[in-house]
């Protein structure tokens, strides 16, 4: 392609995304497309010769467009949110255009430190301990992998990292609430411990991690000759948005020598909000913090900020200086390579830079207040419905609910209510299970999401269900 | 920011960014900034209020701009290229538009089944064993570790993802040669091996590993009562871009029942040439084998291409199915989250699909071929030059090489070389060391690199190696 023809282009794709950003409305939020119904649209090999970028990006109207699904889409309630923003985007575009590289301070200057300057305005507008350093992560996945790898390396001085798990190993528990996310399952997988060696601890009616039954676990561990290593406590679980009380656990991890992670991936954002910080009440008592404000802080996946205490003992255990990455400055500056699993990094603090400055702290919070309050409006109503049942606490969000009229099977009519709105064009929800209840989960936290988006949604939640 | 006013801006971006894309050599590649100079000029706390983009976009010209390294520069000649392209940059500008989560089919099913497309283009093009599947990872130092994980699980049959490595592990060890890429080292640490149990093979005179020296190595392992539990093999190593021979390593990993993982994160690339595509013979005896589109084939990073021939056993590694990420189709489908470390993915397979089709398989082998011819000019001058020696053979886009007069320190004056090309505005080398030598990688691969960059280039390390 000619880099001459690229300016056309790219304001013709500008003009489409204007008008995508204001309103994504006039797609169906979930595309009504089958599996295999795509790759049969692609041709099978690559082609030979140049093809124009006018029939590409026809192409990409006409046979990948119908086959997305919007997640900027106002009635998009599913999962957690996964923001962008206009400012977000715009960092993004000059991202992609400079395409650096930035596995060093040196590889990009501007993009190492800027990157510690976003660190610290989050660390500032979270009101996080000041002997928390912070670095940009792909997702809170990866973050409690290398948190989970840290606390390996630091209990052992790093006699597993030289000598494997084996020789330098001792026989490790992990803790964690049975609400916590998958991956710290696949964290303690990964990371060699063993599924086995994961204790899912109790949680109470609210769904938060009981520390009375943490105690007991890590007692009989250490009663049956065991080494508690590590605890991984939830801010915000995916499922119902529970909290772990951080203060009773954050002190429980302190008497048992153990490594403490912090997983707000989700709610951690919330922690902006004055009337929310409680939630990180006791983070002062965490080795590790993360949260993702490529979720609810209006900036682009990816964007996980990941917060250590003792960087020396992150950075001892993935360091990596071969010769040929080597630079003139490595004494005096940040390499973030050294900081994660991935070599190469992209230009990621740019867009936190642009959303920061474009919404202000103020416009974040107004926006994250405006989540929560139709959040609590929706709870309410399906609270004051006969048929309804709320299913959790609803901090954030996020409010988990059933339909329960007098009779029939919840969760059948749970699943086919589910199925039928899977087939309306203006919305989209996710379930769960909370105990053994099969139940709905109503994310608000799309960027674009209204009253009336709200509202709408409940109107046909009840419409199917009263039809069921 | 007003929605409506995305429009205005993305317009002007677009405009510097078709600037830039058609000639960055306006900016020095290499910026002229010293540690902390750019964090100065960055507010220390984020702002209270919203600020116009107009203002934002401005301070990114006048406080980040001048504090980027340009990759994209036709002197860069650092390290390994990381490209971009127009057509990769316009996908990703949509990929930003769209802000789509591509955990999951379901989330995103063009995503994902593009995805499914690409990876089977680039198969194609590569002309890899029928039997590989591929997915796109975020570099070759995820893959590799994801790799090493792997085999782990295989060896074990879950055993150490159930039990951990105490209980199901053996005393393993992990072959690679002493040139293979620093990631490898850093896999082997997190996966719980134990750097001590890699051994360095040793190389022959054009650094690739030699068979023989792998072979007793793993003999002496098995007397010593260890198990040979993987060998990666290097296409493209990098340092010098040796190509360890996969035919010879193949029978070697066969015969001992070894996991066999490919690195060819650089030149993997060039086997889009038919003329190349030695380098991958005895391929189909890995069982992973990763390259990077983001290094040589004009896509952004982040785009790594990780194959694999037992996807039941990559996925039985790294599936995670709680009940909130449970789809309808999810029997039906590839769920890519299961495939690597991450939850959450960008939609990736888009800039390839972009840059594929705008180039062509022609198109691209073009660019390749340059870049190739330019470097054995680049080499040919150097050979033929009295005071400079190239240090390793160079089958790709780079070459190593130092100035070395009758008299005097090599060492001494191949750094103070580079401490004065550093100087220079127009281009950028970095080193390495070969054996015990300290020389200089001229590695040419950049997509606006033409023969006048690659010539003045030479003319500027001479004129100031004649002036030490």
């Amino acid at each position: 392609m000619d880099p001459k023809k690229f300016r056309k282009a790219a304001h013709r794709l500008v003009d489409w995304m204007a008008d995508y950003l204001e309103d994504p409305t006039g797609y169906p939020v979930l595309p009504d497309v089958q599996p295999g119904e795509i790759r049969e649209r692609i041709a099978d090999d690559p082609p030979e010769r140049p093809e124009e970028m006018e029939a590409i990006v026809s192409d990409f109207f006409d046979q990948i467009l119908p086959g997305l699904t919007h997640w900027n889409h106002p009635g998009f309630f599913a999962y957690f949110p996964a923001n962008h923003s206009p400012p977000s985007v715009l960092a993004e575009m000059l991202t992609a255009a400079i395409g650096a590289q930035c596995m060093s301070w040196e590889t990009s200057p501007a993009a190492t430190e800027l990157e510690q300057k976003m660190m610290q305005w989050l660390a500032e507008l979270l009101e996080l301990p000041g002997d928390f350093t912070g670095v940009i992560q792909d997702t809170a996945s990866s973050s409690t992998l290398v948190s989970l790898l840290t606390a390996r390396e630091k209990a052992t001085k790093g006699e597993v990292g030289r000598s494997g798990m084996r020789e330098g190993g001792d026989d490790w528990v992990i803790y964690a609430s049975e609400q916590a996310h998958s991956s710290v399952d696949k964290a303690v997988k990964l990371a060699g411990f063993g599924l086995n060696n994961l204790r899912n601890i109790a949680v109470d009616d609210r769904f938060a991690m009981r520390p009375e039954a943490l105690r007991s676990a890590i007692e009989a561990d250490i009663d049956a000759g065991r080494t508690p290593l590590a605890v991984i406590a939830t801010v915000g679980t995916t499922s119902s948005t529970a909290v772990d009380p951080l203060e009773q656990i954050g002190d429980i991890a302190d008497a048992y020598d153990c490594w403490l992670h912090v997983d707000a991936a989700y709610a951690g954002s919330a922690a902006i909000l004055p009337e929310k910080r409680w939630i990180l009440d006791g983070i002062d008592r965490a080795d590790t913090f993360v949260f993702n404000p490529h979720k609810w802080l209006m900036t682009n996946f990816d964007c996980s900020a990941y917060f250590v205490r003792d960087v020396d003992a992150l950075v001892g255990s993935f360091r990596a200086s071969p010769e040929y990455l080597k630079t003139v400055h490595d004494d005096e500056v940040v390499n973030f390579r050294d900081w994660g699993i991935p070599l190469g990094r992209r230009f990621r603090a740019l867009k936190l830079w642009f959303v920061l400055r474009s919404y202000g702290a103020d416009g974040l919070r107004t926006i994250l207040r405006r989540h929560i309050e139709l959040a609590e409006q929706f709870r309410q109503q399906v609270q004051d419905h006969p048929d309804f049942e709320v299913m959790a606490p609803s901090p954030f969000g996020l409010v988990c609910f059933r339909y329960l009229p007098r009779s029939g099977d919840p969760e059948a009519l749970n699943k086919q209510l589910l199925a039928q709105l899977r087939q309306r064009d203006e919305l989209h929800l996710t379930h769960t299970r909370l105990g053994e209840d099969f139940c709905l989960r109503m994310s608000i936290g799309q960027w674009h999401t209204r009253q009336q988006h709200v509202e709408s949604a409940w109107e046909t939640i009840q419409q199917i269900a009263a039809e069921l």
